[in-house]
C-alpha cells in the first residue's frame, strides 16, 4: 500500500530561488519515491484569512501552478488541486469543529503569537484576529484527514498542525469508530539560500533572485552578489563565498568539486559569477520557457486544476459520505 | 418579487404540544402567506454541536421531517431540506469567518453564557467549549446568507444571530461589492401553552403532552391536567384554568366562546377534560396517521428530503459560484 504524502501550496507571488531550493523542490522530489502516492493543492482559501486582492488571488493561484508544473509536477502522477475546488474539505472542517476543544485553538502559535504581540502593544487581545485565522488549524486538519493523508512533509514550525489533526483524527475515531488515518509528519532538511547580501534570501530582505527570471536580467542580479575585494588570482574560501553557495545548489557533485578547487586556486569573482550563471540558467531555461507558455495559456491550467479536483474529489466523496454517516448524518 | 423566508428546525425528540403551539405552527403559516417563498430546513449539522447518538440523530432527523410533514408542510410549495445536504452552507461558513472578528463571537450570547457558568464554578472560562459551539453563529450565517434570505423568523433570544448574520453580509458586500442580501427578523408571538401542572409545558419539567400521542394516552394525560376543586355546577373563571388555555389553542373561535360561557355558567372540569380532547384529537387526528405512516415508510422521507437538497442545491451552487469567484477563488 503507497503512502499518501500532502503538500499545500500557499499561493504568494515572486517566487524566487530561496523558494525553489528551500521548498519547491524537495517538496517535488517526493513525487520520485516509489512508495509515495503524492498530492499538492494549492491553499487559496487559506489565503483568504489575510486581506487580498481578488484578482491578485486569482492570479496567484494560477502563477503558483503554472510555476509547480513548469519546475517538473506532473498531474499524471500526483493528484494536484485547489483547496476551494473541494467542498468536502469545508464539511469536514465543520465536523471537526465539533469534535474540537477550544482550549486546543487557544493554545495554536500562530494565534497565541498575535495575542502575545496584542497584550505587548497593551492592546485588546484579539485585536485583529479573524475566526478564519483562529480555525485555521482545524481546516488544515480537514485538508489532512479527508485524503487518510500518511505522511505530512512540515517545518518545525507547522509540527503543531500536524499534532492537532492527529488528535482530532484520534477524538473522532474514538467517538465513531475507526474513520481516520492518523498523520505522521516528516521533518522537511531545507536548505536556506543567501541572498544578493548574504542574508537569507527573503522578499523582506529585496535581495531575492526571481526564480524565472530572463537570462540578462538574471547574469545582472548575479552580478550584484556580494563578493570580498580579494583580487582575481587570490585562493579564495568557498564556503566563505554567496557564490559558491549558490553554485552548490544548482551544479552538479563533479561540477561542483572542480568549481571548490578553483575557487582554493584562484578564481576571479566575474568567472565565478559566469558559472554561477551558467548552472542556475542550465537548470531553469525549460521550466521558464515552460512557465511563460502556460501562462500564456490559462485555459490549460485551469483544464489541469479541474481534472486535478474530480481526481480528488472520486477519493474526497464517498470519503466523507462515510464519515457523515457514521456521525448520523 | 417574493420574500425568501427561513425557518430552521432542531431534530430534537419528544414533539410536544408546547413545540407544536408555539414554534411549528406559526412556522407553518408562513407558507401560507402569498409574499413568502417558504424555506424550512433540519438543522443536523448544528446538533453535532453536542454531545449525541449517532442513530438517534439519524431517527431524530427522519422523525422531525416526519412530523412536520404530517402537521403540513408542503414539499411542492415549500423548499424543505437536511442541513448537512447542502455542501454550499459548509463552504460559505468557511468564506465568512475570514471577515469575522473574533471579538464578535466572544460576545455570543450562547457562548458568553458558558463562559459565565464556568466562572461562578471557578473552571477554567472555556471548559467544555467546543469549536463547533463557538462557531455557531458563523455557520447559523451561513445558513440565511446563502440563500438570500429576506426574513428569519426568530424567539428574542436568537435575534443576536440575525445582527451577525447581517453584519457579515455588510462586511462582505463593504470588501467585494454588493452580493448578500440583509436579512431582517420578524419577532415571531410565541404562545407558551401550560403543561399538566400549569407551568410552561417543558420537556424538563415532565409535564408534556405529546403532540402524536393516541387517543387513549392523549384522554389519560389531559385527565391529569391539574384543576381546582371547585364543584361540578360551580361558575369557573376561564382565564384561571390550564383545561381552558389549552382548549383555546385548538378550537374554532365559536366553539371558544361557547366554551367560556360554559366555564361562567358552570361546567365540571370531566367535561370541560372531555371537550379539551374531542378539539386536540379532531386536529391532530389525521397528522398523526400521516406521521405514521411516513415513519413505517422512511424511504418516503428521504425521497422527500432528497428532491428537497436537489432545489436548495439549484440555488446555492451557482450563487456559491458567483460569491467564491468574487473573492478570487
Amino acid at each position: 500500500m503507497k503512502k499518501t504524502v500532502l503538500t499545500g501550496i500557499k499561493p504568494t507571488g515572486h517566487i524566487h530561488l530561496g523558494n525553489y531550493i528551500g521548498a519547491i523542490k524537495p517538496a517535488l522530489e517526493l513525487a520520485q519515491v516509489e512508495s509515495y502516492k503524492p498530492m499538492y493543492f494549492i491553499a487559496d482559501a487559506h489565503a483568504l484569512t489575510n486581506k487580498h486582492d481578488v484578482h491578485e488571488l486569482k492570479q496567484l493561484t494560477r502563477g503558483m501552478m503554472a510555476a509547480w508544473l513548469a519546475l517538473g509536477l506532473d498531474p499524471e502522477k500526483a493528484i494536484v488541486y485547489k483547496q476551494s475546488d473541494i467542498p468536502e474539505i469545508f464539511e469536514l472542517a465543520w465536523i471537526l469543529s465539533t469534535l474540537t476543544p477550544k482550549g486546543l485553538m487557544n493554545r495554536a502559535h500562530a494565534y497565541k503569537a498575535i495575542v502575545d504581540e496584542n497584550e505587548r502593544g497593551n492592546k485588546e487581545k484579539d485585536t485583529n484576529v479573524n475566526m478564519g485565522l483562529y480555525n485555521y488549524p482545524v481546516l488544515m486538519a480537514a485538508d489532512i484527514l479527508l485524503f487518510q493523508t500518511d505522511v505530512v512533509p512540515v517545518g518545525n514550525d507547522q509540527l503543531q498542525h500536524i499534532e492537532i489533526a492527529r488528535d482530532l483524527a484520534d477524538r473522532f475515531n474514538h467517538s465513531y469508530g475507526k474513520t481516520f488515518t492518523l498523520p505522521t509528519h516528516s521533518i522537511q532538511e531545507t536548505a536556506i539560500l543567501p541572498g544578493l547580501d548574504g542574508r537569507k534570501m527573503s522578499k523582506s530582505y529585496k535581495n531575492t533572485i526571481p526564480l524565472f527570471e530572463e537570462p540578462k536580467s538574471l547574469q545582472k542580479l548575479i552580478n550584484q552578489i556580494k563578493t570580498d575585494s580579494s583580487p582575481p588570482e587570490a585562493p579564495k574560501d568557498p564556503e566563505q563565498s554567496i557564490v559558491f553557495t549558490l553554485y552548490k545548489q544548482f551544479a552538479s557533485a563533479k561540477a561542483i568539486e572542480q568549481m571548490h578547487e578553483a575557487y582554493q586556486s584562484g578564481i576571479s569573482w566575474g568567472d565565478a559569477k559566469k558559472e554561477l550563471f551558467s548552472v542556475i540558467n542550465q537548470v531553469l531555461e525549460q521550466p521558464r520557457e515552460t512557465h511563460k507558455e502556460l501562462l500564456a495559456a490559462p485555459e490549460k491550467i485551469d483544464r489541469i486544476v479541474a481534472e486535478g479536483a474530480e481526481k480528488a474529489r472520486a477519493l474526497s466523496a464517498p470519503f466523507l459520505q462515510e464519515v457523515k454517516e457514521r456521525m448520523g448524518m
